[in-house]
């Protein structure tokens, strides 16, 4: 068994020789005229400026961690808390480079090979596809390092450390993402498009370049540290459940110690090698049409998976009922996508499309409806996959569920990155003026890559989910280990009620920071594309060589990003250790559990109704209803804009929140007893 | 002891007749023109056939409870059951037989004494106590009744069916009248003031006076229900919890069962007197600035509850540290009222006020940031309030605190209920053409209203969660006494986890019905005030003795509200039976858990939003910000439509939601067994 596992890191290098063959073949794809070319430099060198800064920042922070780690847990963690966090780092960087690759050149086959789209969906899926590769190969390459180290029940806990560290920076990546990507959007729609009507990426806007690097940042390098996140959280959490197997539980009877700790890290090797099999596949369904080829690439990525892991079951030895897990967890995942699909799409849109006849304050309590009703589904989807995973492997299983859901990330991360990347293509089109047949195509690419990042969006909530309870279940564990006895956090103990209420609290109060910190910033960002259209003569009226001052633009989302990404990134870190050294683990406990039911809650309410309102816009756009300018055109605009802050950053923030206080409650366990 | 108890039932017929006495007072006060009192009998006569319409369908849903109830659990309980459900619909009845006398009479006040306001602030008042003291006289007299009869540890259990009854009320009242109001108010605004441009309760609109009568169906009847649960709960939950004190724990060494039974209800009777003395005291307060004169009485009444309960305490013979849980939950009581006043004025107002200058997008993400952020400091005081409570007291001490702030309901409850009528003077005022120097007085005293209603509210989530809690920990104590063994409900266990999901589910489902229901009634509100505007010759011109057909209006609001009312109250009453039998007590433990938090934080992000909004709107209205007709007021005008039924349908009914499952799971206990 050794022999496989100590093969991971080897599997993980050969996914990102992969990521790199693809990036160098993105890199040889032409690259358009001189405008997109120019346009497209801003965009990356814009992205790259807002990364760089962001790490630097992140370095002070976690130096500060890692030092307080070596000196209360120990050295060996503090270090896989740095392996951590440079790996999300990279994976941002480096899916960040294959998306701003990628955009230009999406556009550019858009315009030689119009009408066809095989060609442009095939390189914004190829972009896609190096983050994609890059998260699930570095995820793997670490853990399967610090497994073939410190791979033994007395040290596994040091493997904790790497998933801390991924956390840390992904709630940075992930709240400062979004601020800026949403400061810019709400920013440019609010002036350009509200006010001055014109339209969507119109050169003349100021905001539009920080609107096209806000999606490389927010929903390449964000989603891509969130999910970075679930898939080491899920395998971290299910080797540290393993290692600390109490004797005469239901999972010590599933399998030896050594065999549970080595089974989430070989199903993520099948995982990966499913995803690899799956993006070369898109080489063949590229033909087809892409909403169909993306769905059946993921579910030939998803179906291989599950094939292969029924082997693995066995050559690992854990007992037969661990699969039930893996599959419920799999199965869970497909099917929030789903149902995210359903209330984002279909009726719904419809409903709140109609909504929108009487005016904009129908349009929001239509989406704040629909909203809170979607959370329903997907949370009894969870429930069912809790309840299966649990009856078969206990709370082995909740971890290994997790894992099943995370493993085919490559692939899943790809068809999420692809999204964006036809958004910027889009973006390049019509700000380089490439006409109307091109923008057909990335028109019809976005669409696609909405629904596509709805779906992601359903599922680093439930993987996150999962996660966070897998990891709860390892502090639990842990703490259990060390007292000798079954930690009791009981709901009928006024202390753990108490640390339900604050674990409830954290979610709410860290949106608010959030949504706070979007309306600062666009509010900046209004001031300043007012201003811009007021004081440089010929702007607005389109005066040929009249060009906007996009950096004032770019350095405001950048700002306002860094600086507010500060107090939630705090909150979330310093909140569960004061509650565990304050009142006590089984308040913790209450307190994880508080905010994972709360979050999830919010999260999904957030991302549906900013969904629906964004669709509902679209709708109306296609002609509907009065079609763009009609009244109801307007009410379904300012619905987007206020879903835009719920959707792509308050809600987003809560999926990282909850695993975030949970890998810390887990990592500050021993101190606790 | 029995000798105390034994007069709670006398000293509660007390507080009827003097409930009476006020009543035939305010009947005998001017009731103005002939104009005023057609429209007073309108608003009365509207109110009155909702309430007999409600009550009818009501009475089949009571029956029905109560037969499942004598046959699965025992006659008295139905018995008890149906007292409850009497006595809340009475205490509805008599509120709003009060309210709608006083209403029309402080008009006339006001135009009678302008520019004094002292006349017509006592007649509102005065309104106002009629509802505050027959909610907790009635409740006072059916527990007094039901102890003196069942008041031993083993039939205690008998009383809990006379909260459940009051809950069950509660929840359509406060959902109905929710939808009621919410539909009718959003109706009118939406025709009357953004697309007529008409002013507020102009007697052109065909929905005003469905939007008056909404004022008492919702914000007098169907609060009164919802203070009633609570107060009814709060005691119930204390004596349950006193009755099956289990030996050696915490709650065994505070008092004797017998003590600690009739603790609550001795504690409830001071609240009482010192209710009435302080309503008496407005008699003398009535001279200085309003929202001194109800500050002070509130004051006064709690005062003296606090001075005389310490006295209850060595009275009845339970430990002297019970006394903190009753301060410590009258102090959170008014904690709470006083930080929902600072985010629903001051800072806050402003903060969204200046929002609306960039639109009504900013408007609503800057309300939803506020709302989001207000949970924070309230739970806090909630958290408080628990940790003190159960340091000195245990369980018992928690139940014991919902009592200490729920004591002086006849006071508190009479400045609730103050605001509505106040409201609705103003509006009989402007319908009836009183002229401005009237307006000026009842806008006053309505400006205050809106202050005591945002109070009140925060009064009413956070006595709800107490009581919620303390129901729980009966639920649990009493699940342990069958057992033999403590009930453990542990937050590691997947299947509490599943408990404590679905829990979290009900209040978003819950408030996306609610919503929707209030959406769908708008619109067809909407729809009728249009076609009238459009099919009746000189509405909209004014032409004299051409008169809208408000009944029309009234029918909507009336019909929506009773068919809207059915499946939220369904849904209350039948999950927690469902995941109990299903799923196990424990499970139902998680659920409780889970639905209180989440209900709570829903309750108060909802209640704050809605709150702010509306000070943000009247904040422009008075000149601030360009002023009425500016751009900033018709973006904080869809504020104030957004925030409707936040904060007056789906909010509130979060409340009684997680006191009616909590009391339906110690209802079943004795079956989970």
């Amino acid at each position: 068994m050794e022999v496989i596992t100590g093969i991971a890191p080897i599997l993980a290098v050969g996914g990102l020789i992969m990521a790199f063959i693809i990036y160098t073949y993105l890199s040889k794809q032409p690259d358009g005229n001189e405008k997109m070319r120019e346009i497209a430099a801003m965009i990356h060198d814009g992205a790259m400026v807002y990364l760089k800064r962001q790490y630097t920042i992140l370095v002070v922070f976690i130096v500060a961690v890692a030092i307080l780690l070596a000196i209360f847990i120990n050295p060996y963690t503090a270090l896989a808390y740095v392996g951590g966090a440079i790996s999300s780092m990279l994976a941002g960087f480096f899916g960040m480079k294959g998306a701003t690759k990628a955009n230009v050149r999406t556009a550019q086959a858009a315009n030689l090979y119009k009408p066809d789209t095989a060609r442009s969906l095939s390189l914004a899926f190829l972009g896609g596809s190096v983050m994609g590769l890059c998260v699930a190969s570095l995820g793997l390459f670490g853990v399967g390092v610090l497994f073939i180290i410190f791979g033994r029940p007395e040290t596994a806990s040091v493997i904790n450390g790497y998933a801390m560290g991924a956390s840390s920076i992904a709630l940075f990546a992930r709240v400062g993402g979004g601020i800026y990507t949403k400061a810019a959007d709400v920013g440019s729609d609010l002036v350009g498009k509200i006010e001055a009507g014109i339209p969507e990426d119109d050169p003349r806007n100021p905001g539009v370049i920080a609107d096209n690097i806000g999606d490389n940042v927010g929903d390449v390098a964000g989603l891509g540290a969130d999910i970075f996140e679930s898939y080491v959280g899920a395998i971290v959490a299910s080797i540290a459940i393993g290692a600390t197997a109490i004797a005469g539980t239901k999972v010590s009877e599933l399998g030896s110690s050594a065999s549970l700790m080595a089974f989430p890290v070989v199903l993520t090797m099948t995982g990966l090698v499913a995803s690899i099999i799956g993006i070369l596949g898109m080489r063949f369904l590229e033909r087809r049409d892409p909403a169909a080829a993306l769905r059946y690439a993921t579910f030939i990525a998803a179906g291989l998976f599950l094939f292969g892991s029924y082997f693995v079951v066995g050559m690992v030895g854990v007992q037969s009922g661990v699969y039930w897990a893996v599959l419920s967890g799999c199965v869970a995942g497909i099917a929030i996508g789903l149902i995210t699909e359903h209330y984002t799409g279909s009726s719904p849109v419809e409903r709140v499309a109609e909504s929108s006849q009487t005016g904009p304050a129908t349009t929001i309590i239509t989406g704040i409806a629909v909203g809170l009703e979607s959370t329903a589904l997907p949370v009894l989807v969870i429930c069912a996959a809790i309840f299966i995973s649990d009856y078969f492997a206990g709370i082995y299983g909740i971890g290994i569920a997790g894992v099943g859901m995370l493993a085919t990330t490559g692939m899943i991360m790809s068809v999420d990155a692809y999204g964006p990347i036809a958004d910027n293509a889009g973006g390049i089109s019509e700000m380089s003026g490439l006409g109307k047949d091109v923008r057909v195509i990335t028109d019809s690419l976005d669409a696609l890559g909405n629904t596509t990042a709805a779906i992601g969006k359903g599922f680093a909530i439930s993987s996150a989910a999962l996660t966070a309870l897998a990891l709860f279940a390892a502090f639990s564990q842990s703490i259990a280990v060390r007292l000798g006895k079954p930690l009791e956090i009981l709901v009928t103990d006024p202390t753990v009620v108490i640390g339900l209420f604050l674990g409830g609290i954290i979610p709410f109060f860290v949106g608010a920071l959030v949504m706070t910190s979007v309306g600062k910033a666009a509010f900046e960002m209004v001031t300043e594309i007012r201003r811009q259209f007021k004081e440089i003569p010929g702007l607005l009226q389109g005066k040929k060589g009249v060009k906007p001052d996009v950096k004032r633009c770019i350095d405001i989302s950048t700002t306002a990003a860094l600086r507010e990404m500060i107090a939630p990134g705090v909150i979330a870190v310093v909140a569960p250790v004061l509650v565990g050294f304050i009142l006590g683990p089984a308040a913790l406990g209450g307190m994880l559990a508080g905010a994972t039911i709360c979050g999830v809650l919010l999260a999904i309410f957030m991302a549906n109704s900013g969904g629906v309102w964004d669709n509902a816009k679209k709708h109306i756009e296609k002609g509907n209803l009065g079609g763009k300018g009609s009244e109801a055109h307007k009410a379904a605009v300012v619905g987007d804009t206020v879903g835009d802050p719920f959707k792509d950053a308050a809600g987003p923030a809560m999926n990282i929140l909850i695993k975030l206080m949970s890998i810390i409650a887990l990592i500050i366990a021993p101190l606790l007893v």
